[in-house]
C-alpha cells in the first residue's frame, strides 16, 4: 500500500482498506465463513466496484439497496417454513375455541404435527394453515405469539432454536454490505409480521426494511381504541414478480444486489441484475445434504429449477453451500 | 436557566434549550409562522413532552413517527389538485396518439383545461384522468414528464410555482419533528410516483417515506432489460381507513403526531391519537379566504365535516390558517 496516497487511500472504501491489510491481520476478511473461490469473489468484487468513487461501476449511496429473500436464503426452509412451523402449532392451540376447524381436511395434518404431509399440501394448503393461524388478530398479539414460540420451538434436525439457524455466512454478507453503505431490506414470501417480531433481533432489519406476504387490514374501533387487524385473508402473496413490485412500491428504487435461492425469486434477481450500471444476483444452492439440505429441481419447497437453468446466461452467482461455504450456522 | 444543572440542561431537548435562550435570540423559535396561542402551544408542548426523558409521556426514539397529509395539509388542494392539474396537462399531450380519449365523456373538461368542472366530476372523474394520464407507463418517466411540468405550472392564484406553494408553517413543523428525532411520512391519496418525484426536493421525503394511493403494476421483459409498468388501474386508493393500513404496512408501527385537513384524514388522525401515551392530531383549518381560501363542510375537496365536529371530542388540534398563521407561504 505504500505507494498509494494518502488523497488515494481516503477514497477507498473501508472493507478494502481492511483487506489490504490482510496479510498483517487474519481477522480482517469480511466474509471468514465464506471459502475462497468465484462466489467469495463475485460478491467481494462488487462490492469493491460498487463503492470505488471515480470509476464507472460506482454506485451513489442513495443508491445501494440489496435484497435478500429469507427462507433458505438466510435460514433453513427445510423441512417445513419455520413460518408454518410456528402456525401449526399456533393452530393447535387456538382449535379448542374453533371447532368447524376439526372439519377442515387440511388442518389434520396440522394437528398432528405432522411436517412431511403438510409440506406435501403445497402452497395451497400450507397457506391456509398460516392465514388461519395469524388471521383475526393484531400485529401486536401475533408478534407476543412468535416470540413465545421462539424461546422453545427448535428446528427438528439441527436441535437449535429457529433464530439460532440463521446461515453465518449470509450474516457476515448483509454486514458487509452495511458497512460499505448499502441499504438492506428482506423481500420474503413469509408473512410481514410474522418476520417483523424476530427479524430485528436475528438480522438488524427494522420493521420498514421487512416486506413479505400480507394479510387484508380491518379498521375497526373497539373501547374507544382504534385497531387494525389482520383479517384470514391474504392481500399480497410476496412471490415472483410480485416480490419486485412489493419492492418498488416500498421504496422507490430498483435494488442493485438480490440474493434468493429458488424460482420465487427470479424475478427479483432479474429486476435487479437487468437495471443499468453494475449488479449483482446471487443465489443459494442447497448442494450440501450433510451439514445442511440437498435439493434443487424436484423439491416441493423451495424450488430451484428455471433459474439454476438460466443463472449462467442472466450472469447469476451460484453459490454453493458445500463448496463455497466453511460453516453453516453460527458456533453453538 | 440558571438554576438547572448541567446535567438537567443535557437532557432537555435540543428545541427548548433554544427555546429557553428565546429572549436573547429572536430567531430561536422553531415555529416563526405560528402566532402564539393554543394551536402553537399544543404542538410545542407535544415534541416538549415526547423528547423529555424520564417523564410518562416520553416516546422512545424508535417509536417516533410522525405523518402528514399532503393536499390541503402541506400545500393547497384548491381550487384542484396540483396532480390533477398535471394529469389533464398530460392527458392533452399524449391524446393525439389516444383519439379513442375523444370519445370519453369525462375527459371533455380536461381537455378544455376547465378545472372547475373536472373538480366538480368528484374523485371518480378525477381518478379516470390520473389513471389514463399515469398508467401505462413507468416511474422513472412519469419521473421526468412531472419534473418538466413543475418547471412552468404555475398555481392558477397565487401565479407562483406549485412546489413554492409549500405552507411555510408545515415546513417549520416538519423541521420540528425531525430535529426532535421523529421520523416523518407523507400519507396522502395522492400518487405516490407523482409525489416522489418532487417530495424530496420539496420537503425532504425520500422515496420510502411517501406513501400515495397506488396503481397495480405489471412485470415486463423488455429488450433483454425488465421494467415495472403502472397499469391504468389503481391497486390502492389512499384514503380514509386505507391511510393508516399502509402506514403499518409499510412502517410496521402507529404513528404519536398526524396532521391532516379533512375528513379522508379522519382514521389516520383516529388511529394516531388512540394509541397508548402522549399522542397529537392536528386539523389544519382553511378559514382564510383572503390569503387562502376558506372551506370546509360543503368543499367538494378536501371536504372537512365529520372530522370538524368530532375534533373537540377527539381532542384534536384544529389549526386556524387565518388565526394561526402568520404566514402562508415562504418569502418569494
Amino acid at each position: 500500500m505504500s505507494h498509494l496516497t494518502r488523497r488515494q487511500l481516503s477514497a477507498l472504501p473501508l472493507f478494502l482498506m481492511s483487506a489490504a491489510n490482510a496479510t498483517s491481520q487474519q481477522n480482517s476478511d469480511p466474509l471468514p465463513s465464506w471459502r475462497e473461490g468465484p462466489s467469495k469473489r463475485a460478491i467481494l468484487d462488487f462490492v469493491r466496484d460498487t463503492t470505488t468513487t471515480g470509476t464507472a461501476s460506482y454506485v451513489d449511496p442513495a443508491d445501494r439497496l440489496a435484497v435478500f429473500d429469507n427462507d433458505g436464503t438466510l435460514w433453513p426452509e427445510q423441512p417445513i417454513y419455520a413460518e408454518v412451523a410456528f402456525a401449526m402449532e399456533r393452530l393447535r392451540s387456538l382449535a379448542h375455541d374453533r371447532p368447524e376447524w376439526g372439519n377442515h381436511e387440511s388442518f389434520h395434518a396440522a394437528f398432528a404435527g405432522d411436517f412431511s404431509a403438510v409440506a406435501h399440501s403445497g402452497l395451497r394448503g400450507m397457506g391456509a394453515i398460516v392465514m388461519a393461524a395469524e388471521g383475526n388478530t393484531t400485529p401486536e398479539i401475533l408478534h407476543q405469539s412468535v416470540a413465545e414460540w421462539l424461546k422453545t420451538a427448535r428446528h427438528p434436525r439441527f436441535g437449535r432454536h429457529y433464530t439460532e439457524c440463521v446461515y453465518q455466512p449470509m450474516e457476515e454478507v448483509l454486514a458487509l454490505f452495511r458497512t460499505a453503505g448499502f441499504a438492506t431490506c428482506i423481500v420474503s414470501g413469509g408473512t410481514q409480521e410474522f418476520l417483523r417480531s424476530w427479524a430485528k433481533a436475528a438480522y438488524g432489519m427494522m420493521a420498514n426494511q421487512v416486506i413479505g406476504s400480507t394479510f387484508k387490514l380491518h379498521y375497526q374501533e373497539n373501547n374507544g381504541r382504534s385497531e387494525l387487524i389482520q383479517l384470514a385473508q391474504f392481500d399480497r402473496l410476496n412471490e415472483g414478480a410480485a416480490k419486485p413490485a412489493a419492492v418498488l412500491e416500498r421504496l422507490g428504487r430498483r435494488p442493485v444486489a438480490a440474493f434468493g435461492n429458488s424460482d420465487g425469486d427470479y424475478e427479483l434477481l432479474q429486476y435487479t441484475t437487468t437495471g443499468p450500471g453494475r449488479r449483482l444476483g446471487v443465489l443459494i444452492h442447497h448442494d450440501d445434504g450433510n451439514r445442511e439440505y440437498s435439493y434443487d429441481r424436484q423439491s416441493e419447497l423451495g424450488r430451484l429449477d428455471r433459474a439454476l437453468t438460466d443463472a449462467q446466461a442472466n450472469g447469476w452467482v451460484i453459490a454453493s453451500m458445500k463448496n463455497d461455504w466453511s460453516q453453516i450456522f453460527p458456533q453453538a
